[in-house]
């Protein structure tokens, strides 16, 4: 999916909500557990009741690795799912040195066919430019994300700002608005503006609406731009808004609150 | 496997090699292509060839996700057939969010019951912490990696010294030297003078020596603390030391050059 297809599919649908596939097994309503594979059935639930809300499905590879080579089958299914009209990210945060990054491209553009993955910074160009070499594949690379650590390395001084800052400008120089995307923390709302001026053109992915407090009326006026350039993500607040059988027409409320809300913030760009 | 005993294997077997099997699929040789699972077939003997010359082996996991569901299989029956006197390593990368990284901990020490794994730091210490929350595993954390890359941002200056130190200091807070580990590459030999008086009794997972042509002998003589501290990577070097049918043989004769040296080494400490 290009920049103008994901900008259209916005602009045509009123919503740039990502929902986060961060299935907890453990936390799975009980009547789905006696299933052949309860994660899926209740991914496809989820997915069915949410479609119509979100452009976007993001699958967190942690949640599904727990469960090995079963998780792993589970991740497969739930992508090969997903219609081909919603973007697909894996939330694996990966990265290393090129020979090994580029399997992991592999793994997740090819192999999964996900179009678009999570990419950790620390180890540099040679790291990150094998997911950026794919036509039509999109890498999003942690910028300022949404937890205390963010304090540890991501705001420390380096040079002229904060860490994040530098990786940000310098990756910029890396892929270009078409291929590259940020991780943007939704709790970090007080620095969306000095972001947004230093990536004017560049889509983020802001998680940490819901459970993790962040606001999504504070990020929407504050980091959106011509080409609306933001997918903010909500997990736990969607996929476990009820713990009981109603779980997906919980899910499905939740979703269509936040969908309400971003049809009235596009308004205003 | 505790601190003293890892030393204690190191002194006793005169050898702290660590194989790294980051076997390629394309790389295998032809022979081995027809059968059920080449790449199992292939590290199994490349393991019986060398597991008297090496005390660890470390798991590429990004070899066996570009397969899937079937190199997560591979994965699993490689971990398993890995002798119980050797250390295993998941060579992963991962870190997210607390929760998350809670998830990655379950999936590498629990489900595929490696002895440690590697972490990025760039999210900071919730990030890293669930890791370190497992008795008797370890966590291997990013310091200064082997590749081109590491000058963007590791090398980078942030506070009173580059990135990379900070990142080894403020680690060393939230670990021990029990749970703790780094990774330093050993294309930074002359980094490593420095980096063992900021963190003198830490074990180093060292990768680089080999195809990306770091010296044993340098990183050795340099990093060695009184526990030895060193556990020295090599991969393809091992792996593909012959592309034919004598791949396990020529796999030994390669490891057994390291653990003549490393024999040499160990009288010096």
């Amino acid at each position: 999916m290009t920049r103008l297809q994901l900008t259209s599919l916005i602009r045509s649908t009123g919503t740039y909500l990502c929902v986060g596939l961060d299935s907890d097994p453990a936390k799975i309503p009980a009547h789905l557990r006696g299933g052949k594979d309860p994660v899926f059935e209740f991914n496809k639930q989820i997915v069915d009741a949410t479609k119509e809300h979100c452009v976007a499905y993001k699958i967190n590879t942690a949640f599904y690795e727990a469960d090995g080579v079963k998780g792993w089958a589970t991740m497969e299914r739930t992508v090969d799912y997903i219609p081909k009209t919603h973007f697909t990210i894996a939330d694996a945060k990966r990265g290393d040195i090129g020979n090994t990054s580029a399997q992991y491209a592999r793994a997740f553009f090819e192999t999964l066919r996900f179009d678009a993955i999570t990419v950790a910074p620390y180890m540099g160009e040679d790291s990150v430019r094998p997911f950026l070499e794919y036509k039509d594949k999109w890498t999003i690379l942690l910028g300022l994300t949404s937890n205390a650590g963010a304090k540890d390395f991501e705001l420390q001084p380096a040079g002229d700002g904060p860490l994040f800052e530098k990786v940000l400008t310098t990756a910029a120089g890396w892929g270009s608005p078409d291929n590259l995307m940020y991780v943007v923390g939704a709790t970090q709302a007080d620095a969306f503006t000095r972001i947004r001026s230093l990536t004017p053109d560049h889509f983020y992915l802001v998680p940490g609406v819901g459970a993790q407090g962040g606001s999504l009326e504070a990020i929407s006026k504050k980091a959106m731009n011509k080409d609306v350039g933001l997918l903010v993500n909500a997990s736990r607040a969607i996929l476990f808004a009820s713990p009981g059988e109603d779980f997906a027409a919980a899910a499905q409320k939740t979703a269509a609150q936040y969908h309400q809300e971003m049809i009235q913030y596009l308004k205003e760009v």
